[in-house]
């Protein structure tokens, strides 16, 4: 970590960053009267950038005491479930416009160019349904267990919560993350570019517990088949060795609370280094079976199109993969001087071993600082240091995980996968920084 | 971990867990439209336990397709930044009535014993307020250093969040947590003897880093003192020491996103493993001198009172301790047969190194499984299994963290501190579960 000149290079956050008057009164609607003057000072504060200028000497920030050094402020538990400040409150999970037709089966995305660390604050934590979400009751919800079990049996919520429980951090993104750039569409921000990816810390019961207790015949049954409650009726074929390896949860926590109904409350598979789709939400059936099931979601959707016309089933695992968060597309580097340069990388395999940066498109490369606790099949953090001269930059990151496998450029993909996929594609990203400041989404083979 | 048997004990949550009509009320006030049928569901949900004594036999939940089985849910979206479900609408933070005589100067708890793994959920983070919470301007806050440096400064925020920037995992702990057990009150549920307490990943710039940017004398300036914004100018010494160590954040980062006003947004010190006061919020100040200020917050309150009735100053770190959560006082276990035993253990020294479980009131005890990853002066979740005959039991949590320090019991605590002390207990906690399975609060010497 070098110490920066005391000169800053200023950043101007992506569209998706600014308090919108339409935000503003969206979340006023919802709000009880005592944030009304928040939102009167939010909007000030937008209408005002000028004051991102002060500078010390002179600087009315500090001539004169602001209301919140001369007055009492609002009690304890005021918010008895807390919110974020109202001036965070054009960073919001998005839907993609037109990405798909019904917004019940659709996509909304993790801010991720506004966060910070590996935790995903659960508020932000990314959505896709294939038929909309339910609050679920959990008192009328139900496990049932059958196929290939001596025992079947149904469990309440409240079975499941009494039985040993885990705690894991792990990362989830949907198997169409970054989905849009195979055909070279270059979405704006990094929000709509990789979005579909989250990590949470979960709570739930291993699996292979239940099973163990139903009398599963580990034999025969090689394979389990997971559905949700909801009327997609969602099912995934999963192989018995993840279950087997004690990974796989049952879980009904996530970053410390019960899960939130648009992630499957009050239960949900968790399936590390797998595709979201399998971390089937509303889990209400687990069939032990003999052989995959070829559901519409394994054998219609979720498969790779390959270059020879052939589609590709069953690849399941996300391989390493990363991503900078900021600066990112939409964003504006302000001025010039030192920048913290940040992203984001995982791996379906294990934990990230290193990260590189380049910031002349690939040429050369500086190894970027990872944040800890470094976790198999979790986000990791990472963080570089640059200071930008004025002059255009392509900026890129590049991950390698345990097993030693490379991220690989869009060059390298493309000459196995071709263009004609949705699925899978981990990608290096590049960011380009104009001379204006301006960054914007480009792709470098 | 062992595999219990099939039939599972039950527990109802204690009363902070459940849903009332006031706070349907509450909530239903501040939500928007489309939540309105949820409202009706839980509070059904609460009129009807019997479905808790549902069997898989003739089981309504199973016989009938629920409704969200058979209707399209909530787009995506729906909640720009989401919400929990509105069946957990009773694990929310709480005041304690009459702890204080005004809750702008007052603490809220967060409710433990429904809370999972290590995470502490943002809008469950325990709040104490000197003079109350304002949401303020990031625009216009600033951060100054003066006092023993060569350059004295005035950050902007955005000037903050270009430096280099770490991302950690820390406990936060008041130092009068667990404060009125000291007098025997044995508060009824582990919110209110133990709810000041969380544990979030921070996100900042060490302190050293920018210290060292303002030229601090480190061989003189063998203090800082750090001043909050708000009205009550709370301020803290802190040794140097612990600045060097590079431990000390600016942070503005909290769980993720950018800090909950009630948590110091836009900017807090985090000490890892020191008492909540001193992670001063809305940091304003930070002035380098050479010995301690003495201030009010350091010489009248956040004191201990000693046995001989002398009062012990600056003793800011919080020694290593544990607490079982579920079980815990409120709660009632509903049947006999399998419980899983889960709590928290925690040091300001550095990492939990084992904890051990009691059943019987600190005669036997049996190791507990610690979830991962344990890290230094954060959270650690433990579990252990137990199958409940129906008779009385004492349950009492132990933890040891890498010095080697053993939580002490109240009779080994009390022989040092007396019992006239508001701060620092780290006792043993008991809980007694009675043959009616009514679990409460009891001490044990």
């Amino acid at each position: 970590m070098t110490t920066p000149e005391t000169r800053f290079g200023r950043i101007r956050p992506a569209p998706e960053n600014f308090l919108s008057q339409d935000d503003i009164r969206a979340v006023a609607a919802g709000r009880r009267g005592f944030l009304r003057k928040a939102f009167a000072a939010a909007g000030a504060a937008v209408a005002a950038p000028a004051a991102f200028a002060a500078s010390p000497k002179g600087d009315p920030a500090i001539l004169e005491l602001p209301e919140w050094s001369t007055t009492l402020g609002q009690p304890v538990a005021a918010n008895p479930y807390g919110m974020p400040s109202q001036f965070e409150r054009g960073l919001v999970r998005r839907q993609s416009p037109g990405l798909t037709r019904v917004p019940g089966s659709s996509v909304s995305f993790t801010p991720l160019q506004g966060l910070f660390g590996m935790i995903t604050p659960s508020g932000l934590h990314f959505e896709r349904h294939h038929q909309g979400w339910h609050d679920v009751d959990p008192n009328r919800h139900r496990l049932m267990i059958n196929g290939l079990v001596k025992t079947e049996a149904v469990y309440t919520m409240d079975d499941l919560m009494r039985l040993p429980s885990v705690s894991r951090i792990h990362f989830i993104e949907c198997g169409a993350n970054t989905g849009m750039e195979w055909g070279n569409v270059a979405v704006p921000t990094v929000q709509y570019s990789h979005g579909m990816l989250s990590c949470s810390e979960f709570t739930g019961v291993p699996l292979k517990l239940i099973l163990d207790m139903c009398g599963a015949d580990y034999k025969k049954g090689r394979y389990i088949l997971a559905e949700g409650a909801d009327g997609s009726s969602m099912t995934r074929t999963i192989p018995m060795e993840m279950v087997e390896s004690g990974e796989v949860l049952v879980a009904y926590g996530m970053n410390g609370e019960m899960l939130r109904p648009e992630n499957g409350y009050p239960l949900r598979l968790v399936v590390p280094g797998v595709q979201g789709v399998s971390w089937v939400k509303w889990l209400r059936r687990i069939e032990v079976g003999d052989q995959p099931w070829g559901a519409k979601d394994e054998a219609v959707h979720y498969i790779d199109m390959m270059p020879d016309g052939v589609h590709r089933q069953y690849t399941s695992i996300q391989e390493c993969k990363s991503v900078i968060t900021s600066p990112s597309g939409g964003q504006l580097l302000l001025d010039k001087g030192f920048h913290n340069i940040t992203g984001l990388a995982w791996s379906g395999r294990g934990k990230i071993t290193r990260v590189d940066v380049s910031v002349d498109g690939g040429i050369n490369w500086m190894p970027a600082r990872l944040e800890g606790p470094v976790l198999p099949k979790a986000l990791t953090r990472f963080n570089c240091d640059w200071v930008w001269d004025g002059k255009p930059y392509i900026l890129q990151s590049r991950a390698v995980d345990e097993t030693g496998y490379v991220q690989p450029s869009y060059g390298q993909l493309r000459k196995v996968r071709g263009t004609s996929s949705i699925y899978h594609n981990n990608a290096i990203q590049s960011w380009k920084v104009a001379e204006s400041g301006e960054v914007g989404n480009v792709q470098v083979l």
